[in-house]
């Protein structure tokens, strides 16, 4: 199955997503670094991240994290029908525009 | 049990909060009117909504809404350890600083 994206909700500086994915993981080698700080959460499913520093971070249903703005980070990992929420919104010190 | 109130995320404009009710109800009659817009998810428990219109809305773990700024609602019922995530923005056409 594709990995499907679905707004929530969008407002200026705002922005609410829900991730289903289903086994896949970022391509070898890539890295996000992103213009807006992103809250996640993991609603169904397993997930792996991985930082720029080597951290690994396992989630399971119920887990949530902070992703600042310009923090290198992948998703290492995801079970069949993962389903994540992320909220993005405009970063504590300003940011850049997405 | 208190109804339990966490800020799990503020940035201008926008705020995120964990709620967790243990059967608490809005007081008979009361109705919020809010000022920003309200994404709320239920991810545990049970709950009813009730709407100025006389509408019920009846709330299992996986649904969501939007509650528009300025909508009257009420919380008619929330089962013990009912946890909600809810999301608080500012209104689609500015709306008015809470």
């Amino acid at each position: 199955m594709n990995e499907h994206f679905q707004t929530l909700l969008s407002r200026p500086g705002v922005r609410l997503e829900r991730i289903v994915s289903d086994g896949q993981v970022s391509p070898p080698g890539f890295w996000y670094v992103q213009a807006e700080d992103e809250w996640v959460l993991l609603l169904a499913g397993a997930a792996a991240l991985e930082y720029g520093d080597g951290t690994r971070l396992e989630l399971t249903p119920g887990d949530s994290l902070l992703i600042p703005a310009g923090c290198r980070h992948r998703v290492a990992y995801t079970a069949p029908r993962t389903v994540w929420l992320a909220l993005f919104c405009a970063a504590q010190d300003g940011g850049i525009p997405r």
